[in-house]
C-alpha cells in the first residue's frame, strides 16, 4: 500500500536493522553498562558550558520563536558569514548564507536544487551512505567511486566517473568513517580537474563539502579551505558534532559569491529550504549557535581517546591508518570479511558497523564518541577477538 | 545551471514575490508600524508562560542534546499519544506517533512514504498552496477539486476525481484560508465515500488530516475528529499556530493503529523522516511541548479579533463568512478581482494575500494573528477602499 521503494528501501537495509536489533537485545540481556557500543556518531559528551549559558540566556526572551525569512535571521547569518569569511579566505556575507537543520537539511536543499531528474552526483569511497538517499530523494543517483588505500580522493577516478549528467560532487573532510582530512593539494587538484571537465562536458560541476568533522582534528592540522580552491563551491555543515548537540538540527550552508548562476542557486536553496517543509532553521538554536562562533568540546578529550585506541588496538594486532579528525576509527576487518569480525565483537558485547555500511567492506568503524569507560570495558573483547582472529602474536 | 523544475517553480511564484518586494519597500518608505501586514499565518502573540517556563527548566539540562530514535524520544511520544487518545476516541501508543519538524516536515515524510511515481493526492479548493510542492517533492501531484461556496468540502466533487492513481486526500480543517470548520458530518461521508472507492479502485486511499489550526476555534464549536471516521487516517500538526512557535518547527504525527499496511506505513515514515534530512525533532522542543499538552496561547484574544473585525468589514460593506477556526478572513474581492483588491489596499499600507494564493480568485486573506494596534490602524484603509469598490453604501 505504501510507496513500492520505500518498501524496497527498507528491506534493503535489513542489515543495518539487524545489527540493531542484535545490539538492543544484548543491552536488554547484559545491561547497558555490559555492551560497549561504538556504533553511532552520536557524542556522549557534554555540549560546552558555554552553550547551556547561551541557550539559557536566549531561551528567556520571548520573542524569539516566530517565522523568519527562509534563510535565517540576518543578524545570525552575519555572524557566521565573518566566522567563514575568517576560515576559508574567501569574504562571505549573510546573504550568501542559509541557515539549515543540521547538515542532513542543508545537503538536501542543496542537492534539489541542483539535480535534475536523472542527474549523477559522484561520492568518494569509503562515504557516509546517507548521501544515497539524499540524491534519490531528487530524482539523482550516487555515483560511487573508488577512493585511494590511504583514503585519499583519486581524483583520476572521479574524472573518469564525470558525464554530462554529472550535478556535482560531494567530498567529506574529515571523512566518516575513515577519520582522513583531504589535504590542500588534493582539493587544488581536484578543483583543477572540476574546472576542466565543466568546460569539456559544458556543464558546471559544483562541489558540496561536507565539512561537520571540521573543528575535530588533530595534531595540530587544519582542513584545507575549498572556497578559494574552486568557485563553484558550496559547503554544507552542522554544530552536531563540535558542540555535541546532534538532537537539535542546527546547521547552516553557504553558497561560493563567485559561483557560476549564483542568483538562481542561492534563491533556489531558499525556495527548497521551504518547500521541502523545513521552512527555517529552528529559530532559538540559530539565536544560541551564533554567539558560539569558533566554540566546541575540547578535542583534546577526543585526542586522549583516539590516542588510547591507537595504541592498545595496535597492540593486539589491528590495522589501520591513525585518523587524523572525527572520532572514527576505520580498520581493516581480518581476512576482509568485515560481517565476519562485527559478529565476532558482538560476541564480546561489542558494536561496530562494516565497512559495507560505507560502501568499503573489508573494514569495520568504531565510533569512539564515548565515555573512556566504554573504550576501557572494550578492550579485552578487542583482544580475544584479534586473537582468534589470528592477528595478535603470542607473548611479543 | 540549476534544476530546470526549481528555476520554474520560482519563476511562476513571481506574483508572490512582487507582493513581497512591494511590502519590504512599503515598510522602508512609510516605517514598520504605518504598515498593517496581514499577509503572514505568523502570530504576533507571545508563546504561553507555561511555554517559556518549561524551556528554561529543560534547557538547564546538560544531555539532552544528543541523537534519539528517528521517532523522538519514547516518553514524548507516549504523552502525545495519552493526549491524542483523549481527543481522537481512538486508543493511539507512543508506536503510532512520530515527532516530525513542524507540520511542513510529517506531510513530507508521510506523502514520500506514500507516493509512487506518478500518483495523486486530492485536496480542496480553497487550499494551502504548499502542498502542491510537498507532492511533487515526491514525484506526485496534488489534485485541486472545487469546494462548496460555503468552504465545505464537496463530496462528489473529490469522489469523481479519485482514480487508481489517487494515494491520499488531504483536508486541513479548521481550514486555511477560509476558516471553515468541516462538520463530522462531512468527514463522517468522506470516510463512507473514501471506504467505497478505496473498495473499488482496489487500492487504499489514506486520508491526511493537516490540523496545526485544531485549537483555534470560537463558539464553543470543537474540531470533528477523524481517527474512528475512517481507519486509513494519518494526523500531521504542529505548535506553531497554538503555541506561537512557528520558528521553532516541532510538530508530530499520528498513523492510526487499524491501517491497512500499518506496519510498514509506520516503518516507512520513520525512514522517510531520516532520510528526507530531517532526521529527529529537535530534541530541546520536543521535551517542553511534551509537558504542555492541551495548552494553547489565550484563544479569546483571537476571538476578540475576528470579532471586531467581523462587525467592522461587515460595516464597510465586505462580504464574507465568520471564521469559526483560524485566524484568516477570507473575504470576497469586489468585483471578484483578488489582484485589483490587493493592490488597492496596498496603496493604503495594507498588505493581504490574493485568493489566487490558495487557488480560488476572487478571494482575499487577512491573516489577523497580529497586535490589536494593527487591525485598528487599518481600518480607515479597509474603510476608504471599499467605499472606493462601490461596497459601502453612503450614510446608511
Amino acid at each position: 500500500m505504501i510507496s513500492g521503494k520505500i518498501r524496497k528501501m527498507m528491506e534493503s537495509s535489513s542489515f543495518i536493522r539487524k545489527m540493531f536489533e542484535t545490539g538492543a537485545r544484548l543491552k536488554l540481556e547484559y545491561g547497558e553498562d555490559n555492551v560497549f557500543d561504538f556504533s553511532l556518531g552520536n557524542p556522549a559528551m557534554d555540549p560546552p558550558g558555554t552553550f547551556t549559558e547561551t541557550l539559557l540566556e536566549k531561551a528567556a526572551d520571548l520573542h524569539m520563536h516566530r517565522y523568519m525569512p527562509n534563510a535565517g535571521y540576518v543578524d545570525v547569518r552575519k555572524k557566521i558569514a565573518d566566522y567563514i569569511s575568517s576560515e576559508q579566505e574567501t569574504k562571505i556575507t549573510e546573504n550568501n548564507v542559509v541557515m539549515t537543520s543540521g547538515a542532513g537539511g542543508a545537503l538536501n536543499t542543496v542537492l534539489k536544487t541542483l539535480i535534475n531528474s536523472g542527474d549523477k552526483v559522484i561520492a568518494s569511497i569509503p562515504c557516509f551512505m546517507e548521501y544515497k538517499f539524499y540524491c534519490d530523494n531528487h530524482g539523482g543517483e550516487l555515483e560511487l567511486v573508488k577512493g585511494k588505500s590511504d583514503f585519499n580522493l583519486d581524483i583520476n577516478a572521479i574524472e573518469t566517473a564525470i558525464t554530462k549528467e554529472t550535478a556535482a560532487v560531494i567530498i567529506n573532510s574529515p571523512n566518516n568513517p575513515s577519520g582522513r582530512i583531504y589535504p590542500q593539494e588534493t582539493i587544488d587538484n581536484l578543483a583543477l580537474m572540476l574546472e576542466r571537465k565543466s568546460n569539456e562536458t559544458g556543464r558546471t560541476i559544483y562541489l558540496i563539502s561536507d565539512e561537520p568533522y571540521r573543528k575535530i582534528v588533530y595534531d595540530n592540522l587544519t582542513v584545507p579551505q575549498v572556497m578559494d580552491a574552486y568557485k563553484n563551491s558550496i559547503i554544507c555543515t552542522s554544530y552536531s558534532k563540535d558542540l555535541s548537540i546532534p538532537g537539535e538540527r542546527i546547521g547552516w550552508l553557504t553558497v561560493n559569491p563567485e559561483a557560476e548562476d549564483y542568483t538562481n542557486l542561492i534563491n533556489g536553496i531558499i525556495l527548497c529550504n521551504r518547500i521541502l517543509g523545513f521552512v527555517n532553521a529552528p529559530a532559538l538554536m540559530q539565536r544560541t549557535i551564533a554567539e558560539l562562533q569558533g566554540v566546541s568540546v575540547d578535542i583534546d578529550l577526543y585526542r586522549r581517546k583516539r590516542d588510547y585506541l591507537a595504541k592498545k588496538l595496535a597492540e593486539f594486532g589491528y590495522k589501520f591508518r591513525v585518523p587524523e579528525g572525527t572520532f572514527y576509527f576505520f580498520v581493516e576487518a581480518p581476512e576482509g570479511d568485515d560481517m565476519k569480525i562485527v559478529d565476532m565483537l558482538q560476541k564480546e558485547r561489542i558494536l561496530v558497523v562494516p565497512g559495507r555500511g560505507f560502501s568499503l567492506p573489508g573494514y569495520f568503524r568504531i565510533a569512539y564518541c564515548v565515555e573512556d569507560s566504554v573504550i576501557e570495558g572494550s578492550m579485552t573483547g578487542f583482544e580475544r577477538t584479534a586473537r582468534k582472529s589470528g592477528l595478535k602474536q603470542d607473548e611479543k
